[in-house]
């Protein structure tokens, strides 16, 4: 990989691409069951045939129940085991439920009447969207009813002049990019899992992605929601103006609250213009400080351009240089960036990049590095960043973890973390991340090794958590907390004050805690 | 006013620019007692004297122990009356309370301690920032106690590498423009009030501003907050991460909340970089159709640089015409639109607003039009636009909404209102706003006559709210409820269901009613 301006970019586009896009465009996420990991869950899990008390575990009776509030719609109950494994096994096969039913409502007035059945009955009703979210809130702990919200799925309305989306919970985000772009829109919201994640699921873990830099948090572009209470009484706040100062916000409570609160039905969403261009660079860096430097360069000469800025460490682009056929060659860099610009104008942009990269360049932050072509080289790109995920997940057992952290606090906890996990070589930690946000993807494997190993998992929590906590970080950035990091809530990711001020929130929209019992709030 | 491309704009900019900027850069608004108007109001007020039952009104001993919970601090209680004025009459003057005594903390514990007092002794406070609100908010209903942010005014810290401000509630908004403009970064708010509102008091109302058509809201902007809930708690939200998915996002609800939940005593901002290029021209145009062709071609066209869209009609810029010394002459078109571009290089931003001005041209959206040579220039099109308030608040009584409604709806709205009003003759429309935002400045004059006009009133409310909302709009768009829309919130604003939800909040964060009682909340 070698960059001298205009001439090395070409060179690199006469390598073959091959690679067709992973992202954008996404492509469903298939759940095959089978290898099931065993992970240890700071939350309770249940045996099959048991409930999570003092809820009861439903009959068959309140299945009757449930398919007559849907009319006995055809497809509305799922009762059947194979079809079930599917709702039941989460996407990192760690978080496994043993429902024996699956509800399907079609409209929010079902919702509203399984919801107020299930309240009454004290039976458990674990939201579902995509089943993609990655910290284990989508499956249930012990045999709660599974309500998937893919059958609500219509799109309501768009005002294009404001570019106001209106839409169901169950509209999966990759169908709702494309309805955006037949109207010169597109979604302030974009993530690899896209083609089976829906909104309702985005917004209710408060999913972060790749543009979350240029277009912000789902707080800051979502409109309004409707909400279905834990007794079923419906919250209608689907505001449609991009401002209404009439009293309390109250849909940001529900954006991130992983379904402990309502299941939202509908969505109305600002949805930003298509960019007319799009231009991307993937440079090689020698220090993170250099990383630093080049991220404050991108955002003064990049300024609103400035769409993505992707970071991934040398380990991990190893990995993935062995497994996938990139068309870069990883040399002695210790850090990779992906820099992406959207605009409106293709030659303005062109030119804000290339004055970018000379800099980086001249004042030698930059080591080496390309600049794209086309929007092929765009993807592919795009491809070895979203690759990092997969390689490292399909090697070995892989310690995932997702944390904020202050960019001059980076590498300092990657070193206490590294200098922790010596005593085992076989660990070894790999690193990318939305490094513009604060994000980073810390991860650990253990190449060859598919079992969660005690003594590793020890040497990593929860010193990464203090560590990030210790710094002024989060620990968990984007991800949530599910029933992955929930024990931590009333502690190490806020404290007891805060929690206190939660817990009443939740009695309040779900008295008898029947909404995704046993995740987020500490058990 | 002309528009031929380059020539005629620079026979503007050979005009004399006496106009020295209002905005930004913004004085400090004075408040000058005197002139006082009653207003009919939704809520109940008090005579002097009286307190807002059952609350009880503040006694000497009370004032003595809050001058000790401050160590006798000096300043840190007023009570003669003089300087009271300035704490109990409101910006608008409509607003007039009674309060007999000013506590000034100066630190978050101070404000623990004596919301705390008050809390146990049911005496009400009032939250008070730069007292610059518009709804009646920030003065007392009865004689409660006025609790001013004002001696917490320290910036805590800014974090470089990721715009990241941490400040006290009572940090003035331009000063800390100032500071972060040292800093290469500006604040994600602008206001005409910059000079004496408080961040405090712009989180507590969710203020909107120029720019949030480009940065969005403090939804979208405010990382963390400190709060003293109603019995002294102090909630810690300080987050200061981009991203943060721990738990329920509580400081959005006292993002808006008025004052009614908590005193905010800390914020935590993302401020963005610097623009190093900014644009702006002044466009005259036939019909509203023209306004929303001209603005989606804005979007288009000026994409990602394009940070504000403001439309004036003819009526109020005939009047800012007639008393200000402006370098534009009305002529015969009904709708007058500023925009303004920010971006990180000139020439590419020029370019852009060139193709931008010539399309509008050549499609004929735009009758006329001119365009700043320089940044005087820029400032003279925003103090022609911050000139409609302050001309038809002098001029007569002023009937001041601001809501919210689909662009595509504005005219219908604006028409039937003409239509309601056209048997007052000496009843005048006069319309502004950030269109861009769906938000319209609607207002009446009665020029001459300084008097509220029962009749007039009648013919407006609740038909403007009614109109706005049989259009999906919102009653306030930008300005909240205070006293003077809170009649509406479990109405028209909101729904029964929605109002008893947030009385719940209200009743875990203040459960003796202490906070800004009579406000927000219908009486
Ligand atoms: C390949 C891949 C890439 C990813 N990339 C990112 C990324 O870049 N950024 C990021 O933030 N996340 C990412 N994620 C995780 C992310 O949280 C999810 O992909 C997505 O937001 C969840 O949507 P879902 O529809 O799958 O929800 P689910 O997984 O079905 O549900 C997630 C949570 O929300 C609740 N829930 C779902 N629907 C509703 C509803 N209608 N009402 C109430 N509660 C509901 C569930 O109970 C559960 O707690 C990724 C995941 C994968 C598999
Ligand atoms: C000339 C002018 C131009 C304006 N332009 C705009 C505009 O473009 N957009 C817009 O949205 N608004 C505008 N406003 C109104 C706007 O709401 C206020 O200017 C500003 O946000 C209020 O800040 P403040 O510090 O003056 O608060 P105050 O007026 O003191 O208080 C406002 C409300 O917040 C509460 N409050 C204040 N501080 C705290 C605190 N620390 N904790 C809890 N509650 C608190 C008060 O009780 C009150 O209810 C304008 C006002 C003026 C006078």
């Amino acid at each position: 990989m070698k960059f001298l301006g205009r001439s090395v970019s070409r060179a690199i586009s006469q390598k073959s691409f091959r690679l067709v896009s992973a992202r954008p465009g996404g492509t469903a996420v298939d759940i095959e069951p089978g290898a099931v990991f065993n992970r240890k869950s700071s939350s309770i899990t249940y045996p099959p045939g048991t409930s999570n008390p003092p809820l009861r575990s439903p009959t068959s009776d309140d299945a009757e129940a449930f398919f007559g509030l849907m009319g006995y719609r055809e497809g509305s109950l799922i009762r059947d085991s194979e079809t079930l494994e599917r709702y039941n096994i989460d996407w990192t096969r760690k978080y496994i439920g043993h429902s024996q039913m699956v509800v399907r409502p079609k409209t929010t007035h079902e919702v509203s009447s399984i919801l107020s059945y299930c309240n009454d009955e004290e039976i458990g009703i674990v939201p579902q969207a995509g089943n993609t979210g990655l910290v284990g809130g989508s499956t249930p702990v012990a045999d709660e009813v599974i309500l998937s919200v893919e059958a609500l799925n219509e799109v309501h309305g768009f005002d294009s002049d404001n570019g106001i989306l209106t839409c169901d919970a169950g509209c999966v985000l990759q169908s709702l990019h494309d309805y955006a772009k037949e109207r010169d829109h597109l979604l302030p919201i974009d993530l690899g899992a896209k083609g089976s994640c829906m909104i309702g699921g985005n917004v209710s873990t408060n999913a972060g992605g790749q543009y979350f830099y240029r277009f912000g948090s789902l707080h800051a572009n979502v409109l309004g929601l409707e909400v279905v209470l834990g007794n079923g009484t419906i919250l209608n706040l689907l505001n449609v103006n991009r401002k209404d100062n009439t009293g309390l916000d109250l849909k940001h409570l529900f954006i991130g609250a992983e379904g402990t609160l309502g299941v939202v039905t509908k969505v109305a969403i600002s949805c930003p213009k298509l960019p007319k261009a799009r231009n991307a660079a993937f440079l090689a860096l020698q220090t993170f400080d250099d990383v630093r430097r080049t991220m404050a360069l991108a955002k003064s000469e990049l300024g609103e351009t400035l769409a993505a800025f992707e970071m991934m460490d040398k380990a991990v682009l190893k990995l993935v240089a062995a497994e996938k056929d990139i068309p870069v060659s990883v040399e002695d860099c210790s850090y990779y960036v992906l820099v992406e610009t959207q605009g409106s104008n293709h030659s303005h942009d062109e030119e804000k990049m290339e004055t970018f990269l000379e800099t980086t360049m001249e004042k030698e932050y930059v080591v080496d590095g390309v600049l794209a072509q086309d929007m092929r080289q765009v993807m592919t790109f795009w491809y070895i960043r979203e690759s990092c995920n997969p390689v490292v997940k399909d090697m070995g057992y892989n310690y995932k973890y997702d944390v904020s952290i202050p960019i001059s606090d980076f590498e300092s906890v990657i070193q206490e973390m590294k200098e922790r996990l010596k005593v085992r070589p076989d660990a070894m930690v790999v690193n990318w991340g939305h490094v513009i946000d604060g994000n980073l993807h810390f991860n650990v494997t253990t190449p060859g090794d598919f079992e969660e190993n005690p003594e590793i998992l020890g040497l990593i929590e929860p010193y990464l958590f203090e560590a990030v906590v210790r710094r002024g970080g989060s620990i968990s950035a984007e991800h949530g907390l599910g029933r992955c990091k929930n024990s931590y809530l009333g502690s190490l990711a806020k404290d007891p004050v805060s929690l206190d001020a939660m817990l009443s929130i939740k009695s309040t929209f779900d008295p008898n805690g029947i909404l995704n019992p046993g995740k987020y709030f500490p058990g």
